[in-house]
């Protein structure tokens, strides 16, 4: 088990984290099973998305914006309740197959940290490895 | 593994199950690993939010009435449709890691069963514990 | 670890993938665990929901065309951000209980794969079974 430390640099941000999940499964010592991605707020999330074009990450954003509108009568007193529903939305946990000691990834596909309730130092991510059965 | 009953008391609810998940956590054998949580329901779900203001519960059902609109032709005829749509939105599950033998949740982060189509008796969620790899 | 493999036949489609999963947990070892399911594109998804009365499919094909509207500014050039957004609203992985070498699911509930850019041949689902703790 090891924890992801970023920082966030916008309001709302989808920040890449494949590269430094893939280099905690190649450390550790399962071949196959899952990797477990755990995100520790509750104004925050994780997805899976495609990599290569930034404009997909705008659109992911932005589209969001559109779905969960502000003008709603929200009574939560931090102002913060859109990113709440966002992070419910997309979820705060995943699991990704690991095969030969990699993220066993499709070829677009790229782990993300949603941010929504940013900037913010110090957010988290709990990342545990986990064995297949024979 | 083991099964959490419930009752669901309003038509919309999110029911915090932390303490009782804990709880199962607490009394297996499995110090590092993940818990996952099953929800067998199709108009019901599984999500992760504050649990400290009751505000944001309420913000999040309102929101979420929002986003699915009553209004829309649905076919289905028992006329849930949005429950079941609001079910797929959260997910019916999700796995949470365990260290030293408890969940390691963020601060302000609840474990919340949402009931979408209640009052029901006998809503059920399966609790499986699996271990981390070395 | 084995993978699933379909090809679609609608722009938007739930393929039911219930009793070939439940094939691929029946074929292994493992009688108490997890089945984890990973889609391997990022214009599809992965859900439960019911699979008895397929109008509940067409309702959640529908209300999903109506949270996620097409007449947003969206930048992504191949035009089909849409798909995108609608995969990470259902995610594109989940994991069921195994109880007695089967999966354990709910009365009404299937899994589904979600196809929002389609026809498609060749579309992939990693499935890896996962054992309990003691």
């Amino acid at each position: 088990m090891q924890t992801i430390s970023l920082n966030t640099h916008a309001h709302e941000e989808l920040v890449d984290l494949t590269a430094e999940v893939q280099r905690i499964v190649a450390d550790g010592h399962v071949t196959e099973g899952i990797c477990h991605l755990w995100c520790h707020h509750t104004t925050a999330g994780l997805t899976i998305n495609e990599n290569a074009d930034p404009d997909v990450k705008r659109d992911i954003l932005m589209a969001l914006r559109h779905i969960v509108d502000t003008s709603w009568p929200y009574q939560h007193a931090e102002g913060n309740s859109p990113a709440h529903i966002k992070s419910s939305l997309l979820g705060c946990q995943l699991a990704i197959p690991i095969q030969q000691g990699r993220l066993k990834l499709g070829t677009w596909q790229g782990v993300l940290f949603a941010e929504f309730d940013g900037p913010r130092p110090g957010r988290k991510v709990t990342v545990t490895v986990i064995p297949a059965g024979g």
